[in-house]
């Protein structure tokens, strides 16, 4: 008879949590957007408040936080936006975390463990989350623990373009800290233009088993720049540690890089004193200022970002952004 | 035909988050249990890792944590702890918490707020959890934000046998500090012999309108022992300012009885330096050394829980101890 | 390649319970839209069939019922209609229901009780409903009840306006009609110009304590206009006997205001042998003629609906028509 | 290391709601239980109030509706119970309606019509419903709309019995009255020892389309004793049009046998009235006496539901009782 | 502030299983689409893998599959369909299914069976299923089994339009095959112009009861010419017999008309040599060449197909498409 | 008051698909329990129908399948067989699956992929299932994809226990066949006493970027046995080409280990002709007679599904068994 009609709009918002303000800046900055003005505080028992400042009825919303340390707070964090968001009638949802949370909890390692990977996924569902944006994941298996759309980017890119740029010329060997990742090394591998590939073996020597743990470097590593490369620096203490043996066998120089720049410490300290040239990460975490060092270089993941929310919002093809859900 | 069978047992076991072990310690004693053993802390960049040392297949698991600062952290903690159990077999999973955290956040107060009490109960329930126990809720209502049973235990019983005995022969009216619990003050009164309440309103005085708020008391309070309850004391400004106001108006002394210290700062400071004679509170929350002053009184709530964890555990009739769900 | 394309459009359609067809009619007047037609009656042993005449397809839809007498009765019907649009494949369904049916088993009062109004809100969100519209709430935690945004609406305002207008020159006291919504008394001691506040305190003389409950008035009420708010009026013996205390202390005048007239036996009577000098209520519920008397105003929450609906179809910025949500 | 055990014990408990207590008293005594005491009203505004005397943590509890008029009055009753046991920690939770509500309604005979008795089968499992007991449904089909075990228990053979007995002997003929329930009519046959089947065929007569609907009987009916069969007896029509048909076309006597008697206006009028010698019925739904009339007879299905409650409790094999879950 | 905003736009997107690839380039040319490319194989194991060749994201995916046999396979392959397209972003899912497979177990005949066709509802809601499309479901119930919205078709339409054109003028006798779709029947005989109905009753003879089924016909046949109406073929056993029974009862001829034409062997040996004048099926199941035979009809689904695609895609309002959903 | 009560009883009974009767055969064999009876078969067009033969009310119930060529069909019976157990009242339902099917679509690849493997877990748990026991999952991480217990069994220690007595007195290598699974090489070495450890590198050589892949061995190979390590044989392609270039690079012997033998067509030619000494594999997926070779040798999974089994019935504590759920 006679409804009442019209032709509805899409709004896209961004919203940002307090763990890595500059980061949603520099995003913002590329989308041409502002953040989303709100309340945001820590109550003086630790809860957390948030409200909104502007209507977010029917918007398309993307929360970015980054998961740094104290992280358990930046998640509950994000949690809480996200349900102010579903009760104030957000259209659709999308969770950005550059480093997800937990990653490195993907499976039960023995007994009577969780999976919290998988917890973190069903909880960002249950505060309403739509669909989850994320960087380089620790195992990409972890797509599967949403029930919903997971964009997957590849910081690698950013990286591999910079190698490139600076050391294409070089002969690279490509090298996976420890046995767990040489599948990562092949993929950088062929990247870089197919170079050859070695990775660090950390093992008690059959013959002596009393002795303790040694790293030895399987593949062609010797007058060549070795890339190491991983997902994440943490402690720092894997990496270098490959550092040195790389060095030992008789690699002409070390580049590291890493998408996640967690390094807790005492990383900065066993980073800097290494003998690599340049480590190399992204902005997916903060990197305050005393974590940085002469050799670092910090690569921003903005960039990316914002062509993935750009592409999210109009429901475009971008497949070259992505690994697996273009 | 013939298939394999057998008569079930039943297994109570207590586990423990690490925001308040001495709470958890006197649970078990009073249960004549031990605390199961865990392998539970944090990696460098924070992440909580939980493992349990011994088998909790089929079990009936109460899994206690107190949510104090930093609350975040102990709410992740005893969501993941949740996740392990449920992962391991655990046949039924009991959420203890004494203070319910976000208890405050019960309600939009405006628009585009969460309302994360209710967030809480989905992400425990989420977890695994299958039931809830908790003391003295912040609002009764938070009860039905639990999709499951929850066992609402009252403190007040624990509170009250103390001033009746203490100040029994004392003429006590029962004080309000706002005008959201009168309420509250009711229960007590009654509890403790149909006694008179009053209560402190805050306003603006509507004939000056350009002062600031006043603490008005309403009700009896000149000459008379005034017991001020509330549920939780965080700062302890509303709770000082309405003991000075109550001394104003000619009370003759004042005691402050409240189920959960959160004592933040400067709560302690406030307190200890206000002229109530007594300040009683239960150990819901960790009420370490530093918080303490010579005329506060914390009372143990561990025999409450551990009657209620008995009655949960032994599906017995247990009204007395409940609120709403025995 | 060659997808087929096309702009969506929205519709807004209103669906109406045979409740209260009257309010539905004011709303669609204000909405500019006519209520879908549809065939809605009961089987010779009560069940309820509907079927709606035009289709629904990708509708906005809103259905409106006002639970008044039989209230399980227009539960259900609004359930079978939520199915029936579920099932018709409309778009997004709000449910109106200005009178929230079970607001008052809102929690366990003592053990073994059913929390009512959390099975309400899990059985809309069963049969379909995205997202609930509601007045003046019995408390506003029910909002955490639904899983998904709720739209709740003051008539605070409609009838503090009406009270302005009428009574804004005299001595206004606001009273709270028992010890539990004094703050509910305070919010419109605040709307009406920082008025002072008073309430009925319902006690057993402890001095006395064989004698019967007594309503006890706090607050300065002498020689003062007296404004009896509360959300609901059911039998009205509390709301009478308060104005009866009222009057006793000396009051100069009593006016009743309150948003849900429920008006069960013997309410009208009670109400209208009363001296209040006026009772004001909104017309969420029916007010048949049977139950008017001279001294009763009505007044419509139809505007308030309307707007609502408006910026919820509109996906517009409303705070100031919510509590909550805009 | 030492938790706590012991061997769990379970306990039956039988709850009733208002609509039919003499059919729960009657189980309740084949069952040697007592019915568990209860507080159940409703309040002025006609919503409905439980609470139980005895705790029901741990029970497995069966929860007795009869469905009739006023039945939306009676759903809500029986999900309120439910969710009060849910609440109150019950084990396990069968609801019986030995008549399904709404089982009419189990397709869209048309477009944007509801499927109610889907929505039945939801709302009980959102309130915490974990199976259903149910007797002769309209379709069987409705089985599948409940998400768990539902026990589907046959009438029928109670019904079949009696009249083996009654006129085991005669020359019977099975009758179905309408062209959807000629497989019933076939089901009856072969229990009564493979007799003969006929059906009453309601047709505009394609020869005359302006004349009005004729009963056709199609089947030798001429000199037997017909037994009418149907699931259920609403207001009579359709069955005493059948009888009429039948006589008219020369049977010797009709007998109606039927599970459900809803018996609504003018049902009794209708029946008593008409020619048939004996209507035999169950008490699935309350027969009161103003609805009996001296040709019925009216069988009892406690027995029945008794038995069949019994076997859910002990885990036993019972196929014999049931129609398809044993 | 400065959201992002634009107008969103809509597209219909065709996918395809490969079970009859014929039907779904016959649905996409009345659509004017194209078929979205896709690899779709199998694994040398019969694992099935799926991967889109344009990007999926926001559109209005309808995904048809023809459940023939191996029918497991179909099932699978449009579950990782749907799955696929879950979860890269497509905005609605409708599954289209033109025989819904499992039809038939939509009930338990005996305990300790599955509810295979509710399973298949859920299964297809699980993997991501938004809607379900299909044709002349066997039990209109099986609508309710998914818990969102149905598009139930009837080819009864196109059949019947072919029967009226070819055979109008003949006298015409319905026939239902067997006593469980006598009403099926009705249908047929009101829409080709009330014509009379008969069915064919398997009995055992209650006189005889050691001698085999028998298939009596019932209603007038006698030189007039059956047409035989059943939802699906199987093997054809029933159908071939009952159409010797009303040949041998006097039909002046047989016309067989069925939705579904499954035709498992030995239907098509048995239709070729049985004496039916005319079998007329859809091709909702692939018709391969070596199973047709002279006297075959193939009528084409698809142009009713692609209309109610684009009634859903359109949210247009096609009540005359659909039995029940419009 | 009266309830009645009884100490309840727990029932094994063990379901076995019919895709390898054999294996279920030996477990039921070690259990000392016999299979429950059951009808199970196929209708012509391929539909699957399955009824137990006895009561499973109460059981705790094991439904072994292995997910062998046609995979899809074995996945859908046990499907409905899960379903038929869940409606008859089963109390536990565990889902063995000893290959878990689709685990290697454990990720999106590449764009617009389903994640088949945790679509696999999520129809299990809507068809009724409440945990998954299953042996040496591709990624560990599929677990996570399960929203309940996981019963992760190693049958490495099967395997390896073997290979230490056949072999523990020669010189072992244990190699990987791909850059990918070098840390499973790695658990292997530990196990079998510290062994060095290898694997083929497939590549480009980048300085000769026309050529086609090279398998290059990586690590000391050279007069050494090679155990080749992997979790399944499929086509055995790349198995055989890692046999051949470890024999090229001066290996003196190879031996090939995997869990799972899915042995599709060409892999019995390939593994008989090719010149590892022997191939060890489980029977965790039947291997007929036609693909056995004299070289290969067939470990039984029973005895550690049946320990397993019956750890999980008696909910005892069997760290040992299992890789992350005791």
């Amino acid at each position: 008879m006679s409804p009442k009609s019209g032709t509805p709009q899409k709004n896209l918002m961004l919203f940002s949590g307090r763990a890595h303000p500059e980061l949603a800046e520099e995003v913002a900055k590329h989308l041409d957007v502002t953040i989303t003005p709100q309340t945001l505080h820590n109550f003086a028992n630790g809860e957390i408040f948030v409200r909104f400042q502007e209507s977010v009825r029917g918007t398309d919303a993307f929360v970015l936080q980054s998961h740094t340390t104290p992280i358990n707070e930046w998640v509950m964090e994000q949690l809480i936006m996200v349900d102010a968001l579903k009760r104030a009638s957000a259209k659709r949802i999308t969770v950005i975390m550059p480093f997800y949370p937990y990653a490195r909890q993907d499976k039960k390692h023995k007994g009577r463990e969780p999976i919290s990977a998988r917890l973190i996924a069903d909880l960002f569902k249950t505060a309403g989350a739509d669909r989850i944006m994320t960087v380089d994941l620790h195992t990409a298996q972890i797509q599967g623990f949403f029930d919903g759309p997971v964009d997957h980017l590849l910081a690698q890119n950013v990286l591999a373009e910079h190698i490139k740029e600076t050391y294409g010329n070089s002969d690279i060997t490509v090298v996976s800290p420890d046995s767990g990742r040489v599948r990562l090394a092949e993929k950088w591998a062929q990247q870089l233009g197919d170079r050859p590939i070695a990775f660090i073996h950390k093992t008690r020597d059959p013959d002596k088993p009393n002795e303790a743990v040694a790293n030895r470097v399987v593949g062609k590593v010797k007058d060549r720049l070795c890339v190491l490369v991983d997902d994440m620096i943490d402690t720092g203490g894997t990496i270098v540690k490959a550092t040195e043996a790389l060095l030992e066998e008789g690699a002409s120089d070390v580049v590291i890089a890493s998408t996640h720049g967690i390094l807790s410490d005492p990383a900065t300290e066993r980073l800097s004193n290494c003998k690599a040239r340049e480590v190399i990460i992204t902005n997916t975490l903060p990197i305050p200022e005393d974590k940085r060092f002469p050799s670092m270089t910090v690569l921003s993941i903005a960039p990316l970002l914002a062509r993935a929310i750009e592409a999210v919002f109009e429901d475009g093809s971008v497949t070259s952004l992505f690994d697996g859900s273009a």
